[in-house]
């Protein structure tokens, strides 16, 4: 069989997927420039590894220390006994080198390297030297100049802040660890959870279009949030997202809509970022979402790792404020969502069964409460109508002012239907706050204002739309990847 | 002195300015509709009056009942001893106009009517009957179809829900409760607090220009949150802003941008909105500060609550963080807001004097931190170039990660300054939740993503260079106002 470029791409690409799988399911881990002063990226690593309870094994590596944190200290990896998955270096440039050397001889599986000073600050040589050094090995960097990685059902949190080990269905892929940070945190916070996190820095080797295929594979990921300064190979990346995108959603945020914003994006990771209307026309085409700010970028990620995706663009609403509503409906509207009028049928039979003063049967439904179990025969009407009617593609319960038990109506109205639901519910209090954290945990997005409901709802119909378009494929591993 | 149609219009605005006084400072308060039944607003009402502790006299009214929620009740107003400054009605309909007029005999200064059914369900000739019952009286009616009002200077909060005590700076003026609820919540939520508030209904006496007026001059209100679904009066509405805008910020948030949101609007309050072109544009002309979603809405209202006015469009930025600050620019150039480079010798100083490997001294200052000290000597040196160079108009601080002890320097620095501060503090965790708290206690605002702070800033810049640009009209009161 004669080898053709293709191939070699393929077999490339299949080494990489092969040494991530290593480096988010590492049995064991070095860590290279593991610290005892808490100023240190090596003291913070290694604390959080320690504290998210890794069932791998840790072996800290200091050529100065003996016991760090508790743990064996080893002088280098070539001490360390057994094989290793995983070297995370962070320690100053001029000592990666023989790190890398020794990591090859080793016969570890992946690297990341924490460690800045390089492109970011015009030292590509000293990239171009790492590259070098692992030419025609099995060995494969991530980073450098990144804040760290983890996988959360391994307890694996390889970055120095936060702390996050909440399992679920968010992979978050990015070039700032702030971004992973706080998208990581808030998935924690609200009990939703990621399966994996990985914080790209420089990509001198491993890069994005690797961990899209990686996570787009992976069984355990139900959406992909990439944060991207600029791509690193546009067309890879384009080739990459699109076969993705047919698989799972990818939520987008890109920065570098204005000069500035691109100057700074730049300075940070060496990023080239291009046209930007070029790249909005790419992610489009290729069926990805972009979101503009991390509020969105969040929102929308939530939405698709709670809901399933929706059949048309039809909603309806269950509000308890007039005010709020017309609010939200403008932000439906301008997103291209269906609010579709009641037939007389159907109106008649809800105002027969729902006689209560000050209720206003339509779409949006005017439902005011001051208790959940109020919504109790509504909730039950409408699963009925719907499942006999067709009446709607989507619900959103659109709750203003406290209503203490409306999140038991809601998970109960779940039950009844298997179409997505989304929840605003603001100006509660603690009641709020209560209907918040059970709705969470109960896998129904919930959203504390009105516009950050009805765009995730837009996000959602946009992407099953596209879905819809596109002959769906269905790929998926639990296991290692193979192409 | 011949009495011209100006005087009249005069005298008669100062009557509703005064009744306005009497409502929002009531010595004594009647509720009329007082309940025992959980599923009444009169139950709800009465319960949210005691619990914030109102330091008046309240009389529930009720021909049925002798002890309710522990307080006497009287059977009419007519037997409450002594004076009444405000009635609350929350009964059907028919019982209203023989309600009015006993407040006309007992000469209440103001009614607030909670009841719906008037002409946001088409029956405007009940209305007609209340108005023309009033005419050639003192009485004033705020409402009907109202949530409630309060002020949380005197623990007044009647309102069926949230319970609103905190007091502070903000004015809230609402054609929504859930809005107003929404908002005053999270004032509270946030240890800033509310000066007063008050929900509009279907306005068919006081309306938004008279409370417009009346908080404009109002001197614990900093800034007035106005939610509107259609101007009662357009010539007086947009004279009372015009006036109000010139003494302090108003924010302005108003649905019906698209025909469902007007419809939807429309059947809430029976309000007419006009064109949103031509609302846009007279906002503008007045100087009022337009939000398009909740989260603006309350964002705007915050930075002017708790920040001075700003000299120019000149921001500096200090931040923990590339890729969230990739984001920040690109808000902040869209909202028109100026990003010096330093110069040379500002530059130069400030690398002397901070020798710290991975800070990039700029603007932005990549500055990222393990602990909030490590600021404390870039803040010393900033504040003492800007006092002495004039480097900006206004500092963000944007930090990304936890970074435990930070907001003690952001205070730190406030100190040192008298220019405004805008914080973005976000991925933090428990150490973000801690900041927060602690700065939004000590009058710095705290945003939780790039975007919010960004446009925050925006906002405060756009209202700066309206007054920058105006004579400036300093009036005020705190006692009964007088015109």
């Amino acid at each position: 069989m004669s080898i053709t470029s293709n191939t070699i791409e393929t077999e490339e690409l299949s080494d990489k997927l092969e040494c991530i799988y290593h480096i988010l399911n590492a049995n064991s881990i070095a860590v290279v420039g593991a610290s005892k002063n808490p100023n240190k990226w090596g003291y913070n690593i290694l604390k959080n590894m320690i504290c998210a309870g890794y069932k791998g094994k840790i072996y800290p590596i200091n050529p100065r220390e003996k016991i760090i944190q508790g743990l064996k200290v080893y002088k280098s990896i070539l001490d360390v006994p057994g094989e290793l998955d995983l070297m995370i270096i962070a320690v100053p440039p001029k000592f990666i080198p023989a790190i890398i050397k020794e990591g090859i001889q080793k016969k570890v599986a992946g690297v990341a390297i924490v460690t800045s000073g390089y492109r970011e600050v015009g030292n590509i040589e000293r990239e171009m030297e790492l590259k070098k050094l692992i030419e025609g090995t099995k060995l494969h960097i991530l980073g450098p100049n990144i804040q760290g990685l983890g996988t959360p059902s391994i307890n694996l949190c390889a970055q120095p802040s936060p702390l996050i080990t909440k399992k679920g269905p968010i992979a978050v892929i990015s070039q700032s660890g702030s971004i992973t940070s706080t998208i990581t945190q808030w998935a924690q916070d609200e009990n939703i959870g990621i399966s994996g996190f990985v914080n790209l820095g420089n990509q001198i080797d491993l890069c994005e279009s690797d961990f899209l295929r990686y996570f787009g594979e992976h069984i355990e990921t139900k959406v992909i949030s990439l944060y991207i300064e600029g791509a690193k190979n546009g067309k890879h990346f384009f080739n990459a997202l699109r076969e993705v995108c047919q698989k799972k959603p990818v939520v987008v945020l890109k920065p570098g809509r204005t000069t500035r914003g691109v100057e700074t994006a730049s300075s940070h990771t060496a990023s080239i970022a291009g046209s930007d209307k070029v790249f909005n026309g790419a992610l489009l085409q290729c069926g990805a979402i972009r979101a503009y700010g991390i509020t969105d970028f969040y929102d929308y990620t939530k939405v698709f790792a709670t809901q399933p995706l929706v059949e048309g663009n039809r909603v309806f609403i269950i509000t308890s404020s007039g005010g709020v509503a017309s609010l939200l409906i403008d932000y439906l509207v301008e997103k291209g969502v269906d609010i579709p009028e009641l037939t007389p049928e159907q109106s008649e039979r809800m105002q027969k069964a729902i006689s209560i003063p000050g209720v206003r049967i339509a779409n949006p439904c005017d439902f005011p409460a001051f208790q959940g179990s109020d919504y109790a025969p509504l909730i039950k009407l409408l699963a009925e109508i719907d499942s006999e009617e067709d009446l709607t593609d989507l619900f959103i319960f659109n709750v203003a002012d406290s209503c203490p038990g409306l999140e038991h109506e809601i998970l109960k109205f779940s039950k009844l239907t298997s179409k997505p639901i989304v929840v605003n519910y603001q100006g509660g209090g603690e009641d709020e706050k209560i209907g918040a954290e059970f709705l969470n945990k109960n896998g129904i997005p919930i959203y504390p204002v009105a516009e950050r409901a009805a765009n995730s709802v837009g996000a959602l119909i946009k992407y099953s739309q596209f879905r819809k378009s596109r002959k769906i494929l269905v790929w998926g591993f639990r296991g290692r990847p193979s192409i």
